[in-house]
């Protein structure tokens, strides 16, 4: 017999998207309750969101260290299960490393770490613990990336030989971290978010929505990166040329200043025998080309949905699902690993493709390969 | 200060579609948790549902009349505030009759009732205590829906002239109610269902979607309802005629043998000045159009968005929300209303417009005259 | 061997929205040349109008009874072959008849005649003198359209139980009338247009298209029809409950009060097995749907179409046709039909499926089984 | 008062696709007369072919080299205008540099030639002779096309950025040049398309497309250039990275592999202030995106739609034109021009706006980057 999972959470407090977001995604399934946090760097302004939260004040810590320290020494059986961080980018290879070296499992932001040593040293430290690690590649949560994912591994595509995965977005058509605005501020402060704007916040979920569904790992790119806007201190935009290893070939590209676009994540897959897109704005559709008979359009929800598709799923078609339920599933897949864990069961193998540390490793050579082309004139650049 | 109230489930147990789904939408926010049940008509069923839902063995009942005594009985900071009601329809009314009696704020499925007369009996009984009473017409919760709503309110479009409203499905294609199916067997028996098939089902969501959207009520309705498929009790499909207070005309239909479609709801609504379309297999999206000018695309989490809208979208522009979050939208309402009743606060207007026995009653009064004018050969049937 | 018809026209001049349309049509496929019309009422713009298109001045006629008056003593190897008529409702049967009397083929603007009776007349006509005889109902020249109702033929979609057709226009929001617009004058004047509005224009498309492609007739049918523009002497909407010869139902609704609608003429049939969708503004593309596998969208110019489709198709799949070659269709069947009588050979059948007088009769009993019924208050009138 | 103009037809003989559709094209304005043709390479099949098309059997001819030498002995009211030249790419230059040099007029299918060089000629023939040259990149006959050139010359999205433009087909996911097929066999065989495949064939389509709605110039690109389909000896892929004279980046891709495609032509254009989205399988829609304010549909045929658009749209609001409307708009600007120039008046701008030799040039400089780049494992590469 199973029990709820508890949940502690750093960053994330009043104001902040992304906390909101995930404590939504880890209620959904009513498996998991919000049980203690470090929620804000100011420690006035963590108190007052642990408030709004219903915490426990005792359990609405100042700082994440205190965190760690206080539960560590909680009874088993209250203690926090696991602890989520959404943090900016510069706050999560720290916080990570003590979870896991304390013995909590993880859930993270992404992109998962500042540099590709700091995300070579969490997976390392993963594995060494055995403990779990998710990280928030939401986008891959979708039932229909799931499906065409295992449509593309069953062969149904055939060989795959071209890819166009597209992340644009036009909210930073303007200097909008000039005039104060958070979400805009960090995100283009290299102190911040690291080398890489657009590439790091937007262009690796792009990299991970690709070698998810196809399976296939890029080798090679060659990007054409752009600051756009005026005084701006990070990529707002990258056009990329792919090669994957098995030879086929791709174009990514991702944007903040595609003026009037909002989070129009999509992707196209072509192989010898066929070819799907999706695009996130309406997530629960998948069209599927033939060569030589009418393109399909999957829905989500219908009885010739493949198992992974249908596990993730709480509606029966026509009943649209979305971003939140999509983030919810990572954290299934999440909890149903800590909860067979805990109880020596096994989890069932179509919950355990949640995205790891395997994938903030890719991330992270991703960012690295596409800022050096980008810096040599889109030289073609190795990705191990 | 507000505090998470305490729900209690009658019906929703194992297997049960929307019982999940209630759970889900009233614990999205974070503002509701469940305490209790009386989740299955089977007492062990009902017990083994309360262990899958962590419930307190002791608050897992087996029927609801033990529920409502217990609970009563319970200490005020741990009595459970409102009930949920998702039970077949003829299971509606004795226990939210019940549930007011006892004290208790109501959630119910809807149609509201078996009968129209027990509808008005619930719409007095709820004014006389002041209790809070939330019906689950799920499809006005989607921001876009208030959106569409307050433009018309606002007379952008003019005086309305025309609407129509569909919702087409094609799950009983077949008979498929002879195979055992559940959810189609309860739906298809008068005497679970009442006495209508699709019109109660889902004719009632378009008729309360077009009243809420346009904020005119149907006063004349002409209706063709047929039984298409042998041996079916129960009608599924009407092609209805409407008019509306205001001199609007317009066209309703509903039909489970639309064979090949989902959850089709969808309106138009067309006045001098302009008209909207809306489709819930796209929630997030609205098609405005103009005589004179191009059409506009309105989409949820933008800055032009209204008040009512913004308030009720949980995610950026671009992330869709879907049928869940409209659903926990109603869950929103309802709780804040609750909660502002304990706190003795004022809710804001903008979460207090949540369906209630009002459309309750609309929806049993569409449903008479409904099969009324089916049974007189689509002759006019008013509706008071 | 084959030759180019020659082809007269009635009306159509200058300024003319639909005769110009019919010569594109006529010209598409370079089997037709227009030797000569009576191209306006006004003597002296028809003279002007034949200058323009290049016509002989001798046989820019100023009337159409000198027209055939003159084009009869022509020897037959310049006569013309077939008239064109084109002017407004209330000219339509006239010229027609005498066309035919005077050994003319006939290509006729819809509704076909001012009354029944003519249309009667007409058809009576045409099987006499063994003419051919084409009616301008574009819409059904549309290869998908043919597509759609040979898989009905067929039996793909098994038993047809349910039609929704749809003609929404806006343009006649206002009184547009009473500005002088020409097209809208003498659509809304019942001199000219006969004692329908809406319903004649549009709505006769609405209820051939539905016909055609279900092969049924609608046997009854209960009309709500609406004058909503002050002072507009013709209906400008309507709502029509439609009951078919197979005990299928049907709704069919035209408006020119849809504010923002363009030409938004659509059709859904629903049958046993599956169900088809069809939207003139994307005429390439057809929705087919099942109960238990993916939505197909079947598209013009593929492989996989059938021989009618395929046979009315100019490009290969990926280049749009539209209205024009819809229209061209019409006349190429027509011209095929012709081209077979003069050189005595027949025609393959699947071009000689263009409508003709059959359809124009429908049309008219259509317009007074509408009409009846909407002035006894949506009373249901039969269709022989 | 101008007169029809008498065309001469080179190639397009029986089985020819795009012989065919010229003529549609040229015949859809009633202004065009074929008179004319060498119509194949073999005599034969040249003479049938003039039968069917009804041409006068003294003037089809068996080459066109006598074709110029017989109709430039032809009294100037009998004699052709123009020619179209609707051979294989390698049969472009030779006949319509004799064409020019006869003093004919020219409309010529693209890309123009074989060579950058024979390019620059037929460029400065065209200039010396004062004749008026067409060149057949139909997509820009598009009304929308149009409309979103005027609405980036008037500054309405503010300084372009990015620019990103498609041509995915898949016809040729298979070695379909193997089976005999005509159309796949020319275009794969480099001694008759030149040294490249999807690139010339398709690719120069993207690119013409591109320059002529931002009006800017590519000045540099770095393509990825690949032979999917083992044994095919041009490519049938390219991903390309674009920069633009006024700093823009884009990304160009085309392929014939893109299993399940038609000819899925389409752009995206953004500026700083708002962003524009066209796709030629919907071309009467143009998507206009805003940074905040609701995206536009932008429909042809309405009245807000600009004078360059409204002058190339035949058919009113929600009648859809297509692939040969805009071939026809090529063959109308060309023809108001010709007709201009022969009765020594000025021809309307708006129609002058069709593609000469300077977009010829354009295409095949293009060409010669991609390959280059592509040989050169996508290097950069300027086009000057």
């Amino acid at each position: 017999m199973s029990r709820k999972l508890r949940m502690g959470m750093i960053g994330g407090g009043i104001g902040a998207f992304i906390g909101a977001v995930h404590r939504i995604a880890a209620g959904i399934d009513g498996q998991i309750e919000l049980v203690c946090g470090a929620l804000d760097i100011d420690p006035e302004r963590a108190v007052q969101a642990g408030k709004e939260l219903y915490l426990d004040p005792a359990r609405s810590y100042r700082t994440y260290d205190e965190m760690f320290e206080k539960e560590s020494q909680l009874p088993a059986d209250q203690r926090m299960d696991f602890v989520t961080i959404v943090t900016p980018n510069f706050v999560h290879f720290d916080p990570a490393k003590k979870a896991l070296e304390h013995g909590f499992h993880v859930v993270c932001e992404k992109p998962m770490t500042f540099s590709t040593d700091e995300a070579l040293e969490l997976d390392r430290l993963v594995k060494e613990t055995g403990l779990t690690f998710a990280l928030a590649h939401t986008y891959t949560g979708y039932p229909m990336v799931k499906q065409a994912r295992d449509m593309i591994k069953a062969g149904e595509l055939g060989k795959i030989r071209k890819v166009v995965v597209e992340y644009p977005q036009g909210w930073l058509s303007t200097p909008l971290e000039q005039t104060g605005q958070q979400q805009a501020a960090w995100r283009t402060d290299p102190k911040k978010s690291g080398k890489a704007g657009s590439v790091g916040d937007i262009g690796t979920h792009a990299e991970n929505l690709a070698e998810t569904i196809t399976g296939l790992h890029v080798t090679e790119l060659s990007a054409d990166v752009t600051k756009f806007v005026e005084g701006r201190m990070l990529d707002d935009d990258a056009n990329v040329l792919l090669r994957f290893e098995n030879g086929a070939k791709g174009v990514l590209h991702c944007s903040q200043i595609a003026a009037g676009e909002e989070n129009a994540l999509n992707i196209r897959v072509y192989g010898e025998k066929g070819g799907i897109q999706w695009h996130q704005h309406d997530p629960n559709t998948m069209y599927v080309k033939w060569l030589d008979k009418p393109m399909e359009v999957y829905r989500t929800g219908n009885g010739y949905m493949g198992e992974a598709a249908a596990a993730h799923t709480r509606t029966p078609a026509g009943h649209p699902e979305g971003y939140l339920e999509a983030f919810a599933n990572i954290y299934r897949g999440f909890t149903k690993t800590v909860q067979a864990k805990i109880s020596g069961s096994k989890v069932d193998p179509v919950y355990s493709d949640f995205p790891s540390t395997h994938e903030g490793v890719r991330g992270m050579k991703f960012i690295d390969a596409v800022i050096e082309s980008g810096e040599k004139n889109a030289a073609w650049v190795k990705l191990d």
